[in-house]
């Protein structure tokens, strides 16, 4: 039985490499050798690093999907409707699917779950979340039986890899972004990234096995790094903290019935808590559940070798499978609710450049009396004659508040600038 | 399909409290019911804290073993021939088994393998190993194909304990000990902890898994936290770093004909590393592989609902496993081969105490360099009017040039006392 691989860019490139040199070795312990049996590439004629036959490659994908000597389709395309449809038919040809697609996952997760069940097959997607570290099938296997209260982690290696670089060397998002561009850490167009939306992603592929709900990407509150200064830095130093954007999925564990909520949010994290420690583009996540307790994964969130050993680690379990016409099954419920943003409550820190001047505070404390926003902390720095930077620690209160709070503060006469509102991980 | 439980005290009873409370929801996800059929216990008439039908109590092995509606035999008996005969049983009933039996599996670990091979079933042992932590299934599954080449932890939670304990509150190790021992985290005969055996035994299972060799604990090199003091601390600290007891197994990747390595050893570690921030009774583990490069796994490393979580896992496993007539195969080579400790090189830490007259140094200093140890930096503190406290940390050196630096010094009669050698974690 042979493997059909769809896509050879970075991932894709390292898996024929990793399967190259570890090829022997694979064998013997396996019994036989991991083959692949057809590439599909974009361009044939394009020059690779890996050690490719050019005989492997193809591109049609009808090449893959008919050829009955290939067992299982490793699918590495990338987002759009093209992978999506082409991982539909590897499952309606009844192959095993192995997937490192975040995007098509966390819009399409439970339809791809049902194909597979239907087509008794295995689709896998540890690669699809925080690279090499083997999380997926510690939620779907080790944790199974766990009842999972909450996750939260960094999951986006390329904002944390900036995040990391404003802390150290008190430099500008952009200019930390530049550089993180020149070194391949965060694409052209990093959009994706700053936004939230990558990591939104990840978190909705997360909550739907861990809950075992399905979970889409646009049921996630996200929020993403934008418009974080080094001031905001300065303030979450102050506060024995560093700033990181997190995902996070929680549920009331004690109501079976209570909604899942999910958000994706850079936040204060205080320096005692480990993930405040996890530097440049390494992701760590942790979970708690009812039984284990507190348990927290750590690695390489990307690069091709560490995605490509996590791609490498399904195809062998998905292989297993196929020898013994067994598969890995989920278990799903559908009825998922979510929290609205109005019922999100949390600490926040929220800072606010305001006219130097007499009974300024009072007019801005006025506006959080308003909302019923309590505030158990606030410094004043001068900016310079004419403008000062206030910071606000609130208590425990409403996201809805704090954001009516913040619409009504732009309103005011004597606030200049309001900057990134952030939360705090207590 | 019945579960027979071989013991039923710590892990045991919080298995039982765990099945009972998540049972209804384990039969929803699972299809069926996990049912308890029997269960082996010393004192029928003992007083239990979880929900058990006097039914189910039984003091004969052979209620278990030949009662043909059990199919997986849970043993959670502790150390000693009983356990492992027991399980012998169990296999050769051709029942698979799941296990928390460190001690067991760290001096039988391939002859349990191949009677689990020859049964066709399955021999699980998650919990033998870091508690709650999915290391073991991490290893097995998700990290097959990768060539590790470190795996270096923390794995024991007393001595953790205590080393912490030492560390913060700047007491002796007796004072801790005594700590850990009233607050239940130390059993009243603490050697097996103390002395790095029960760390030794699961280096030894670990390393079998890791390296797909069988490394018996008699294999493994041990040192433990017998004779730490305070001014080891005091010199961690002014060096930057704590004193963690580590256990390590290592292998030349490049090399397939390279021995292994497995050592456990009292170190020094540095405060950015982060096995450093691993307190009281926590596990971590790191894993560093060809391919994936470095990961970390930590959690709870004892107590009794982590670790029934873990044997939960397992459980839900074999039986997935035992409804397809299938099972989790080993790759196994037997021809391993261990480093002497004479080949081990590494950082040391080495302190002693002297009389404070003058050309104490220069003798000191001839021993190291009668060995060929060479000194990276020196640090000279007067303890009283005639005692000084010499500390010495060498370049990277072999063990049996600074064992026998350590010997030499002894026998001078200017060294008042020797402290405990320290390795350094680079």
């Amino acid at each position: 039985m042979k493997i059909g691989l769809l896509g050879c860019g970075t991932v894709g490139g390292a898996l024929v490499a990793l399967l190259d040199q570890e090829g022997d070795r694979l064998a013997r312990l396996l019994g036989e050798p991991l083959e692949i049996g057809r590439i599909l590439v974009r361009d044939p004629e394009k020059e690779r690093v890996a050690p490719i036959s050019k005989d492997l490659l193809t591109t049609q994908l009808s090449d893959v999907i008919d050829d009955g000597e290939i067992g299982l389709v490793v699918e590495l395309l990338g987002p759009g409707d093209f992978a999506l449809g082409a991982i539909r038919a590897a499952l309606g040809a009844k192959k095993s699917v192995v997937t490192a697609n975040k995007e098509i996952l966390s819009t399409h997760f439970l339809e791809l779950e049902l194909a597979a069940e239907a087509a008794s097959r295995d689709i896998f997607f540890e690669a699809a979340v925080a690279g090499g570290i083997p999380l997926i099938r510690a939620l779907r296997v080790s944790l199974f039986g766990e009842r999972l209260s909450r996750i939260v982690g960094i999951v986006n290696g390329t904002t944390n890899y900036i995040l990391t670089k404003m802390q150290e060397e008190h430099i500008s998002l952009d200019t930390a972004l530049a550089e993180a561009q020149q070194l391949g850490y965060a694409e052209a167009d990093p959009s994706g990234d700053l936004s939230g939306r990558d990591a939104a992603s990840k978190l909705a592929i997360i909550a739907s096995i861990a809950f075992g709900s399905h979970v889409d990407v646009e049921d996630v509150n996200v929020d993403g790094i934008w418009g974080i200064t080094p001031s905001d830095f300065d303030f979450a130093e102050r506060s024995g903290g560093v700033i990181k954007l997190l995902a996070q999925a929680e549920r009331d564990i004690d109501d079976p019935d209570a909604p899942i909520r999910v958000e994706v949010f850079p936040a204060i994290v205080m320096s005692t808590h480990p993930l405040a420690s996890v530097r440049g583009s390494f992701n760590a996540v942790f979970v708690e559940g009812s039984a284990v307790g507190q348990l927290m994964f750590s690695g390489p969130g990307a690069g091709g070798l560490p995605t490509a050993s996590a791609v490498l680690a399904d195809i062998i379990d998905a292989i297993k499978n196929l020898r013994t016409s067994t598969r890995a099954s989920m278990s799903m419920v559908t009825d998922t609710r979510f929290v609205e943003d109005s019922s999100i409550d949390a600490v926040f820190a929220l800072s606010v450049d305001v006219a130097d001047a007499p009974g300024v505070l009072s007019q801005v404390s006025e506006v959080f009396g308003h909302h019923l926003v309590s505030i158990a902390r606030m410094e004043q720095d001068e900016l310079d004659g004419e403008l000062a930077h206030l910071v606000f620690l609130t208590h425990r209160t409403r996201l809805s508040a704090i954001k009516a709070t913040m619409a009504e503060l732009a309103d005011l006469d004597v606030i200049e600038r309001s900057h990134k509102l952030l939360r705090v991980l207590e």
